[in-house]
């Protein structure tokens, strides 16, 4: 593919990044040659492939680049700047990002965003520049950024959008497609019409489909339906993520605590976040912070420094029990052969069982009523494991050193080994929940110690007795 | 709250379920008193609970029983069945429950769903089943269900719904409306309408909102999106998954071969999906098959035993490096006692690029383009960290057995192995993609046991060589 092909304004790019066969292939080939165009300067070249990107994928190719290429292709982006692409760049990047902007511009970008993106995006400025960015947006608007920005930030009104579309309940499918077609500000999008009484409280939901089924004298309430589901303002994202996903939902009413209608979450906002938080439990339990991929080499070293810490500190307790048993594994070297097996199979062990457990109480899967039996499971499993193991460990040391009774000690620490991992790694995560401490985030470090210790301390402390 | 709450046929369960500061407490204490009904066998009370939860509910508390309680509460859920509730059983507990089903009561399920739920839950059947059901659905309905089986288990093809609304280009918004308002079989929800020519290739797309905004007399090619997101039949479905997420999609149209229009995937159809692929690179690099929770212990005992076998395999080589310097630890116990420190370093930092790696190669961050950037980065991180914690690793093995030498080889291990894990921990995953092998099933295993190796064969061959 060469450039001429990019810049055939006939040519449809999205499309192409369909082709199943093609779609990473395309995506990188797009990529590289824009990579190649900018690293040549060809300015009109780069800006006629610009034109053929959507939001997002402008918002992608400048996550892709280095710093430099990224203020270069910033600068020549189309103006006035597609707002869309603040709302879908990482973190780091638009922070970056951000400050090559002017103060009109930004304000611009914010005006032309949607309530739920613009608070995002405003978020990430110091106090000062929000304040003279708000001074510069419609006194209205002005208003629900304000708003916005005095919820919690992981809360349900930061999420939701302020532009919705509320019928009163007591009007007709024709009443409300008149009202649409008059109407000017209306939502880009919306998929429901919520039905209010006077006093603004939601009564009912009627899908836009079912709407346009139905002949112009019916009345809404005739159809709506009233099983709603509403979310309070202050309730987490990651629970309104939960409750989308549960059931089914693509948008869903927001009220205040008297229980006004307040704002919307449509589905589409609600994706990234069942995304995140299924990729921040994986992040947490791999001992990184999440999302650093675009975090730059000096965040990246701290924020993994302090687990490297903690694990170093609390893996010197495990040697600790190593060094009380000195002279026995200077008797019998065979042991200090074997520990490292023994530690390898506990880690892995209450890696598996803590990840179950993290997983199905981050999705609800494991609440209050199915704790015991959780736990039970893991306990038979670990049993079944550890006899299997056990064995298969005499067997290791018999072979190895030719020691019945090595290898009789080696299988009874891998036993309880196995043991203790599935103990310690099915309640450490059920009651870090309980007491609201994250699980994803210190179950590892506690449940690899205290299984080191057991490990060490049951294989030595029993060599030192038989041997 | 008693029973008597519960029962009482106007209150809102559902809506009292999203209240906030309650919603998990709500959800339980009602499981609870469904339990406590169970228990006690009231038929009645359970049976009046039973009516104020939606399909999605009842499939929770399903998945929260014992296998008996199961059994009992499917004996007395209202008849007829609500076909829903399948749709949303976890896969192992809805195996348990369909050999409860009789054929004709089987067939009935599989009429009352939507295609993609449909085949979902026919793949859970025998061929012998499959056939016996599709006898019994009528003709036009079972060529779809035929067809929709016909495509690759992991497909966009059985993904979408074979219901959608497809409307000829050249029809006005009026004529649309009135052809609406007459057709009886129309899909339950639905957020555009796809524009189609005469053979059948979509040409456009028009938004609900939108048509309902315009005058009977505006033709929908006038206000038709032309840049259609076309997913081909064959798309693997975690990709269509990302790319709903990417362009924030409510709906895309499916095209087969040869680009005519066969079917329609919603976001509600894509949410799971995107929260499952994430969920199961956590589940695989914490060593567990993918959704395990609900698995029965046979199961769950032998996928675990699979990794701890292969972990048991792989550790023994770390364990032959050590045994070949048995006779320097003999000489300087303080070794034997280092090592663990060392090893569960390097696992730590492995960890740490592997997961990075994983999320990132995931969600298209880590691309060819940047694949050197991210080595390199992750080059330089370990460097800083490494000589941090050599240094650390001095002090600590000089404080503890006052030997400079020792400190000092403790310290060049330590700086060897973060180094080594880094670089393994980086390349591993990004190779594996490439020859397309799931990095998140095999990552860890790979690069602990390599690092382990480098670990224990930097620190005791140093050792040998110096002490």
């Amino acid at each position: 593919m060469n450039n001429q092909d990019l810049v055939n304004p006939d040519q449809k790019i999205i499309s192409t990044h369909f082709d199943q066969e093609g779609y990473e292939g395309f995506a990188s080939e797009n990529l590289k040659s824009l990579v190649t165009a900018l690293e040549a300067g060809q300015v009109s070249v780069v800006k006629g492939m610009l034109d053929h990107f959507r939001a997002q994928d402008i918002a992608s190719i400048l996550e892709q680049l280095t710093r430099e290429e990224r203020k270069w292709l910033f600068d020549i982006l189309p103006k006035p700047l597609d707002a869309e692409i603040f709302a879908y760049l990482a973190v780091p990047v638009r922070e970056e990002i951000l400050p090559l902007l002017d103060s009109e511009t930004l304000a611009d970008v914010i005006r032309r965003l949607e309530s739920d993106d613009a608070i995002d995006l405003l978020e990430d400025l110091t106090d000062g520049q929000k304040q003279e960015i708000l001074q510069r947006v419609a006194p209205q608007a002005r208003k629900i950024l304000e708003e916005g920005l005095n919820y919690p930030e992981q809360s349900a009104g930061r999420l939701m959008q302020r532009e919705l579309v509320a019928i009163p309940v007591n009007w007709t499918v024709g009443e409300t497609i008149d009202y649409l077609r008059a109407k000017e500000d209306l939502p880009k999008d919306f998929y429901d019409f919520f039905l209010v009484d006077e006093s603004n409280k939601p009564v009912g939901v009627v899908p836009l489909s079912r709407a346009m089924r139905n002949k112009r004298v019916v009345r809404l309430a005739d159809i709506m339906d009233q099983d709603l589901d509403l979310i309070p303002v202050d309730m987490n994202r990651e629970e309104v993520a939960y409750l989308f996903r549960k059931y089914a939902l693509v948008s869903a009413p927001v009220v205040s605590d008297d229980g006004r209608l307040i704002g919307v979450i449509t589905v589409d906002d609600v994706v990234n976040i069942i995304d995140a938080a299924a990729a921040e439990d994986l992040l947490k339990l791999g001992g990184v912070r999440a999302s650093e991929f675009y975090r730059s080499i000096k965040q990246t070293t701290f924020s993994r420094w302090v687990w490297l810490a903690i694990n170093l500190f609390t893996s010197i307790f495990a040697s600790l029990i190593i060094d009380n048993f000195a002279e026995t594994i200077q008797r019998q070297v065979a042991l200090a052969v074997l520990m490292p097996l023994i530690a390898s199979m506990g880690m892995n062990a209450g890696t598996q069982t803590i990840t179950v457990a993290v997983r199905a109480l981050a999705v609800h899967d494991l609440k209050l009523t199915n704790q015991w039996r959780f736990f039970i499971k893991e306990l038979i499993v670990s049993l079944i494991n550890g006899c299997v193991f056990a064995l298969v460990a005499v067997l290791i040391a018999w072979g190895w050193f030719g020691d019945w009774i090595i290898g009789l000690v080696f299988g009874v620490a891998m036993f309880s080994t196995l043991l203790i991992a599935a103990v310690v790694g099915s309640l450490v995560p059920i009651f870090l929940e309980r007491w609201k401490i994250d699980p994803a985030d210190s179950s590892v470090v506690l449940v690899t110690t205290v299984t080191d210790m057991v490990a060490f301390a049951s294989f030595l402390g029993l060599a030192y007795l038989i041997l």
